[in-house]
């Protein structure tokens, strides 16, 4: 468990390496919500998501020597290309495992912060398994994307910020993939304002942690197929979940046209860029989930890696 | 002509009206370009664009006595939604000429803000003409989009906060219209900092100042096809193209391709919005129209007043 020393010496490490944007506030998201809506841009975050703290944190935390060898890891997406800076940025390789039916915008990226790129199929092959084996054959130190101590503590930095930019809150919503960002910004918020509410928000299709609280332990669900790629995990993450079970109120869930619509509002009227599942917290908003009128609320948006391409696609379609 | 003390005083009267935002800087536009790159992010002022500045000081300037009785303009768009959310601020009517061909949201935005909206057609009949008469016919106060002191000195204010946020700048670059962006920032620098170089920009197709400036005399072009709707002016304006003579250095050129290119840069790297016109002064940046290695740039992104579906099929025609 981490406990919020554990975030504060994340946000030590992590002062004047991380963007931190001013929280964005709108008037027409006060109006459509009858709410106080106060925004974590974490898709300006470097690397474009929220995943650049925790890596970042996690590679900083490690040993020298250890870390000198070069580190490792599974992901969709923004992870991979988080650890890809992070590594950059304390000058040690970087060996990433990527889904090949990952964005191109991602994989192009990844690479582009100078990591080794390793393609898998995520409907068939077992992430953890061939991240086990690449680790002990080359020597790498995996920093997994949430199931890390000081990835978890890196991504509760987003809360504790959010907190002391925005004042009071009484509600916080947090997209949930595999759990690392909402049971850091759940034991910041534990720590330093008890009385907020923390809500996660699942895409329909992956509600592996709504179902995993209501039955009281993690469920495996098969791999998502959702637009949310950063929330396309079949299960809640082993480290994660008992904090999300103790410190999280609820999980809400938003379809995959919501999150379309809600790319669309923030494109149109917050003028800003997010990727699928950095649209699902404040889809939840706009969408109903949750009773809001006069409540101060703050909702992360996760990421900004879409394409313009696939953002043109999926406006066409919608 | 205005001058710098015009341009101070608008400052204080848009001081807590007007959004001031961070100045952007990005790694990847420093990479891409050669110069180190400050954004003046004016697609996240109210009402969506620089336009704010100019119509709100315009209408704050005038004896309370004429703007009772309300105001009226004509425009394409973003001054139309400015002087409509200027006029709703100060309690008084707006009434707004605009193009019937100007984009739907931006028609419905300005009639959103409470303001009358006259639809012309832009290629046929003379909106100087239409403005005269409407005035005249309602008892209203015009206030020009740039042939206007007041105007012009509120959106100099833009460049007075980009100098000041961003320290010393080499260079400047402006997208050129009607020209009140542009003679009220070069009034600025020419007030504070005399060594900085004011630079135009305007899309090819409708390149009116460019020529205006190398007749030494003002010059009309046919109604410019461009998709930079902002832009799509025959001429500079009587009271801004003497201060362009004047104060500014150059005015280069980009094409549509190079600002929807420059639009997918924005979205894809910045995670921003801007319109056609908005990514120009940017485009001239990332389309080597100058020498920029080592020079510290500021650009003016004007405006981010597109709708997502024509954003998607700008990004899919590209």
């Amino acid at each position: 468990m981490i406990d919020l020393d554990d975030i504060r010496a994340a946000a030590r490490r992590l002062h004047g390496v991380a963007h931190r944007r001013p929280v964005n506030t709108s008037r027409t998201l006060d109006e459509l919500t009858g709410a106080h809506v106060f925004l974590k841009a974490e898709n300006l975050q470097r690397a474009g998501a929220f995943k650049f703290r925790g890596a970042f944190n996690a590679v900083a935390s490690l040993p020298a020597e250890e870390r000198r060898g070069g580190v490792a890891t599974v992901s969709s997406g923004n992870h991979a290309q988080a650890l890809a800076l992070a590594a950059r940025l304390h000058d040690v390789p970087a060996v990433i495992l990527m889904p090949e039916d990952a964005p191109e915008a991602k994989l192009a990226a990844t690479r582009g912060y100078g990591a080794e790129v390793i393609p898998f199929d995520r409907y068939a092959q077992d992430r953890e398994a061939l991240l086990a084996e690449l680790v002990e054959a080359r020597g790498l130190q995996p920093v997994h994307p949430y199931d890390d101590p000081g990835v978890m503590a890196g991504q509760g930095t987003a809360a504790l910020e959010l907190l002391e930019d925005a004042g009071p809150l009484d509600l916080l919503l947090v997209p949930v993939g595999g759990g690392g960002l909402i049971a850091g910004c759940a034991t910041a918020i534990a720590g330093v304002s008890p009385g907020t509410r923390v809500i996660g928000v699942e895409p329909e299709a992956g509600d592996d942690t709504r179902r995993s609280l209501q039955a009281g332990e993690r469920v495996t669900i098969p791999v998502p197929r959702t637009i949310a790629d950063g929330q396309q995990l079949p299960a809640p993450g082993e480290l994660t979940f008992p904090v999300v079970q103790q410190l999280v109120e609820d999980v809400v869930t938003v379809s995959d046209a919501e999150i379309v619509a809600t790319m669309r509002v923030l494109f149109e009227r917050c003028k800003t860029v997010a990727e699928p599942s950095g649209a699902s917290a404040p889809a939840a908003l706009l969408h109903g989930r949750l009773p809001l009128p006069g409540a101060r609320v703050g909702a992360i948006i996760s990421g900004g890696n879409v394409a313009a391409d696939r953002f043109a696609a999926l406006m066409e379609e919608a």
